[in-house]
């Protein structure tokens, strides 16, 4: 039902302009600059018979094939006549980006339920109204008007178009890729549980990310959470958890916040993972996007920087994390490569002159030792001792292919701008790196929490 | 006491060295490689007659003139010995760089403390052992063996050289400089009291940070830091919190980590900003370094983003803030610059199309408006429309300007690497970014403590 939308064979974007100052232009540009897409794309436009080298149509009745997929652009007021041709039309779905409905007003809101329950007697489904559109990366298909992210596993369905966009772009930053996008908007007609059906389904989605404001249907709401999560990990962060939160969102989408205790025990139950922060939810992502599952929960750290490692164990307890015990014959294997100064103890602190060198060995070491589950490398970034700047990360990853990846690896490498090298070598490597012992404490959290639940 | 430090006219570098491979090497090419530099370097190496351009003595005994300060780089064996000429020739004050000691054994401790002893007879004073040196940014004194930081405000001292080399990267890539900056790794004699009495006399210390394990002297630290907080935001990290951080912290510099619920407690009680982790660290820095106090505590948020805040309108009142209601002149006043879509509540949700102008307009009328204490610009950065990319903030901080900087503004910028303009933009007009709602919320709230507490 939501697979539709996904992959249209026909577009007609409706209020397509080359004007480069309209949304209509941006949604035009990014479905033809992406040689990948293979859907003709029809704009609609009364004022013009040619945009962007294509052939242009003054209304969607004019357009001589079916239409899979309308985007509808126009001013809030032409909407709903729009829809109606839509409706004549018989196009099969429908993405209303325009705003001005129901996050304005109870008439808005009539408005949007009016049209999508015409839409439904045709069979027709819509997207919105409100939103920012949708991608399918796989396709290369851009049906929004913000930025095309890089093509990955990451799948997310947001109720805020431009936060589901500042998670595109801060996630491209840190190297990961995405499947689908949908951002719903006011929810008139597909929400979010309509969604997650389809995410469970589709094959390249293997994280399901949700921003969500307001549920729906809260009983069909958790039963598709936990279905996806059974086989997909889930990852819920939500807007509006207090009374200045709650009331910001019936702003933004028209929708009353769910009361978030319920709604929290709830996402607990049924084992998605539950964020309240925008790093914790990238960590989260991150961890599952590019990590397997641990076997167990014991952490081995290493670390060129003593006071990171303190951070991070004192996370790692405050998140219930065990620290391992190092057997003799690790201690033993290790000892050729670390200087005598160095304590054999966990956080293993080479101090400040281990080189990619003795990362690549230690790590190699913690990740064949049958005693550690998870390792955690950890460094701030050398300048002296003609170090080069990613050759530690480098080294971890040495040890984590020649070792099939079979572990989870949390790298937490913490260098501002010193960090760069090694963000080009983690996206080559398609491998993650965690820029605060805290983000990587929540990484190691989630993914013990994830094979606890499906170990059960 | 400290301060002589910080101000040496004569500087021996004993241990120092043209092999890249050494850390003798890089404390010397950092003094060497700073122009502004004025104090003049003796570097000591038996094994040389020349280093890097300068005549080098193969012993501290040999240099004719005074010494004001020398920073020990040899092994640690030689370390005492070292001392021991260091005190025949009287130099002024050590900072010993070398490790293995106190956080090796009993038997290191003992000989550090000896060391001190026979130092302080003559009135000489040792940082470290265990630690990467200090700085003294104004002077252009990079007397350690990590990179040195932008000018600026900001004096940091730290248990732990690494983290305060990290603290010191990430800082420089969220545009903040720094005056001071000092390791003291296992405080054998000066510790962090010693230095936060230097830091409250220096006039270039405007906002002191630390990051600490163990606590010497509970009652002078508390005391010291009471004073200093007086007339210095002082922001306070600690590691080893839990038994896991704490016995990480035992390896690291050698000290049991200090209880941290009575430290806690001694911490706010002291007026001090607590901070428990890296990004609310940065963050309080970041408040800190650039903005005034704010007269009261009442927020106005602007956004072209509704999820981004509401995820700030949660934080908020997890925070204890409290947000402006909006008077019926400012509304009046902002209607000509928004659109009629745009609910004039707080947060003001100015939607995507919002501008550059709209940003300028809007955080002007909220910098001018009576009932509105600190204003909170948020925006996902858009990639449509033709708007550039810092435009945005532009128009932010061209309103900031124009009511002179009076109010605090905490501009949320969220958007990974399309970030960078806005970044280059806020590094010139020595102005914040912040990059998350979180840490936007958390340096709203650590202004309004201090103000309550200044008003106290």
């Amino acid at each position: 039902m939501v697979k539709e939308f996904f992959y249209p064979k026909t577009i007609a974007v409706i209020g397509a302009t080359a004007d480069p100052k309209k949304f209509g232009n941006a949604v035009t540009v990014n479905l033809l600059e992406n040689d990948q897409l293979e859907s003709e794309i029809f704009p609609i436009n009364p004022k013009s018979t040619e945009i962007l080298g294509l052939k242009s149509y003054s209304s969607i009745l004019e357009v001589d094939k079916e239409v899979d997929l309308a985007i509808l652009l126009v001013p809030s007021k032409a909407v709903s006549l729009v829809v109606d041709q839509c409706i004549e039309k018989l196009v099969k779905r429908i993405i209303i980006v325009s705003a001005g409905f129901g996050e304005i007003n109870e008439e808005g809101k009539k408005i949007e339920q009016e049209m999508t329950n015409k839409a439904h007697e045709k069979g027709i489904r819509i997207i919105g109204p409100n939103c920012v559109g949708i991608m399918n990366v796989d396709l290369g298909m851009n049906a929004s008007f913000v930025l095309t992210p890089p093509k990955g596993n990451v799948s997310i369905v947001t109720q805020s178009g431009s936060f589901g966009a500042a998670c595109l772009y801060d996630m491209k930053w840190q190297g990961l890729g995405f499947s689908k996008f949908a951002n719903l908007g006011n929810m008139a007609d597909i929400n979010l549980t309509d969604v997650l059906e389809f995410f469970k389904e589709d094959e390249n989605s293997k994280v399901v990310c949700i921003y969500l404001e307001n549920v729906v249907d809260g009983r069909k709401f958790y039963e598709t959470m936990k279905e996806v999560s059974k086989t997909k990990p889930t990852i819920i962060l939500k807007g509006g958890r207090t009374a200045y939160g709650a009331s910001a969102a019936a702003s933004h989408t028209g929708s009353i916040a769910t009361d978030y205790s319920s709604l929290k025990a709830a996402i607990k139950q049924s084992g998605a993972t539950l964020c309240e922060s925008m790093s914790d939810y990238v960590a989260a992502i991150k961890a599952f996007s590019f990590l397997p599952l641990p076997d167990g929960n014991r952490v081995g750290i290493l670390t060129n920087s003593g006071g990171s490692a303190v951070l991070f164990s004192d996370y790692a307890e405050e998140y219930g994390l065990e620290l391992a015990d190092f057997s003799k014959g690790f201690k033993e294997k290790i000892a050729p490569y670390i200087i005598p100064l160095v304590k054999k103890v966990n956080p293993l602190d080479l101090i400040a002159g281990a080189n990619g060198e003795t990362y690549y060995q230690v790590t190699k070491a913690m990740l064949e030792d049958p005693n550690i589950d998870i390792v955690v490398p950890c460094a701030v970034i050398p300048t002296f001792l003609g170090m080069t700047l990613d050759e530690h990360y480098s080294g971890v990853i040495r040890a984590w292919n020649e070792t099939v990846r079979k572990k989870p690896i949390i790298p937490i490498f913490l260098s501002g701008e010193l960090l760069e090298k090694t963000k080009e070598l983690a996206e080559k490597e398609q491998a993650p790196v965690f820029m605060s012992p805290r983000e990587a404490a929540f990484a190691v959290k989630v993914l013990i929490d994830r094979m606890k639940k499906l170990q059960k």
